[in-house]
C-alpha cells in the first residue's frame, strides 16, 4: 500500500460565511476514495462557531474555576457552556463535549483568531463532515471521505496529537474481528481507531504554528469495514472512572 | 508539504538472528531524510526477545492476577517480569516498561508467533532504532530516521492506535515554543508528539492482521526542532496519579 499525503496550501484566512468546500476545491483536486482532513478551527470559523469574550457573563462556577486555573472567567464560562460533563477542573478543565469527545478545555481555542474572540468546537462534527462531503461531491463529482480534526493531549505521554472528532464516508474503527494473524490464530486486538491514525498524521502535516495548512488530502488509503463507536461511554471508560473517583 | 508513505512488502517471517536492516534494504530503497517505522514485533523476533511459556514459573502474584484476568499465569508472569511499575491489574494489566512507555500487558504479545511462545518488547527501543539507523547508513549510505512502533489503547477512546516506543534520527517532540500563530500571538500549545503521529499512520498502513506489512517508509517529512521527553514522569502524569489513587 502506498499513500500520498498532501498539505493543501493556498487556503486564505477563513471568515464566517466562507464556503469552505468551494475554497478547498479551488486549491486541490480530488479523486474517488481520497480522504480530506480539516482542522476543526476553520470549520468553526466558516460556520461562525465563535464567541466574543465581551458577550460572556461568567457564572459563580466559572469564577471559582478561574481562581484555580488563573484563566479568564469568561473563557472558563465558554468551556462550561461547551461541555456536557466536567471530568477534571484543575490544572486544566477536561470535559466531554456533545459528540462524545473528551478534550482539554472542551476544545475552546483562543489562538488563531483575531481580537478578544474564541473558537468553539462544532457541536456535531460528523454532521459537518457529511455536509462538506456532500458539497465536494456536488462540486467535483468525486466521492471523498472527510475527517474533522482537533489536537489533544494524551494519558502517559507528553505532547499533543491530532485526533478525529468527526468523520463521514468511512467508519471510525477498522474492525478485524474474525481475521487471523500470520499463524492463523484469531486476533485478540480487533479494533483499530483508523480515523485517529489518519487525523494524527494530518496534524503532523498541518503543524500547529503559523504555516497555515489547515487541510490535508490522503490519496490511496483504500477502504475498510468497521463501526463508528469511537468514544467510550462513561461506563466503559476505566480511566474516566478513576479520574471521577 | 507532500509526503509519500509506502508499506514495505516482501519482508518474510522474521526469525531470531535475522539481519533486519539488510532484509528491509533488500525490499525498498532509501533517500536521505526518509523515516522508517518498524513494528516492535519484528525487532523483538530478530533479536530473540521472545520467551517460551513452558520456561516460565509463575509467582504467587501472577497466580493471583491470573485469577482476576483469566489469562495464563505464565503469560501474566512474563508481563510482571517486563514491567517496572504496575498501574492497574484488572481487567487487564497496565504497566510501565523500562523505556518509560505505559502499555497494556507491558506490550507482551502472544499473536503473530508460533506455538506456545510470546514476544516481549525490546528493553531499550531507542537503542534498537539507533542500531538499525546505523546499519541502514552502512548498507545504503543514506541518513534515515527510525521509529519502533507498538499498538496501544487510549483514554476516552475505543480502539488501538500505533505509538512510537523508540526513535532515532529525530526528536520525539516538535517544540513550537517561541513560534506564533496566524495573528502573531505566542502559541500556548507548544509540544507536538510527532513521532506518535507518524507511528499512528504507519500502523494504519501496516494493519493488525495477516497482511504482513511490518515496516513503512515515509518520504518528505522534513525536519523539526524539539526534544525527546515523550514519556511523562509519574509526578507529571495526572491520569496515572488518578489511577494509582
Amino acid at each position: 500500500m502506498s499513500v500520498h499525503v498532501t498539505g493543501i496550501s493556498g487556503i486564505p484566512l477563513i471568515q464566517k460565511g466562507d464556503d469552505l468546500p468551494a475554497i478547498i476545491c479551488r486549491n486541490t483536486t480530488f479523486e474517488d476514495g481520497d480522504i480530506l482532513c480539516i482542522a476543526s478551527t476553520i470549520v468553526s470559523k466558516a460556520k461562525g462557531y465563535t464567541r466574543a469574550l465581551a458577550d460572556i457573563t461568567p457564572s459563580p462556577d466559572a469564577f471559582r474555576i478561574s481562581g484555580l486555573t488563573k484563566e479568564d472567567p469568561r473563557f472558563i464560562q465558554a468551556i462550561l457552556d461547551s461541555s456536557t460533563e466536567i471530568i477534571q477542573e484543575y490544572p486544566f478543565i477536561l470535559s466531554e463535549v456533545p459528540c462524545g469527545h473528551v478534550g482539554v478545555r472542551a476544545g475552546v481555542d483562543n489562538s488563531n483568531i483575531e481580537g478578544e474572540n474564541i473558537i468553539i468546537l462544532p457541536k456535531d462534527p460528523s454532521a459537518e463532515c457529511r455536509e462538506i462531503r456532500a458539497a465536494i461531491k456536488k462540486i467535483t463529482g468525486k466521492d471523498v471521505g472527510v475527517i474533522v480534526t482537533d489536537t489533544c493531549g494524551r494519558a502517559f505521554r507528553r505532547g499533543q496529537c491530532g485526533n478525529a472528532i468527526g468523520w463521514a464516508g468511512m467508519t471510525a474503527i477498522r474492525d478485524f474481528r474474525g481475521d487471523h494473524d500470520l499463524f492463523g490464530l484469531e486476533l485478540e486486538i480487533t479494533e483499530e481507531a483508523v480515523v485517529d491514525e489518519i487525523a494524527a498524521f494530518s496534524n503532523f502535516i498541518m503543524g500547529e504554528s503559523d504555516n497555515g495548512i489547515p487541510a490535508v488530502k490522503f490519496s490511496g488509503c483504500g477502504t475498510w469495514k468497521g463501526h463508528d463507536s469511537l468514544f467510550f461511554t462513561k461506563e466503559e471508560d476505566l480511566i474516566r472512572k478513576a479520574m471521577k473517583r
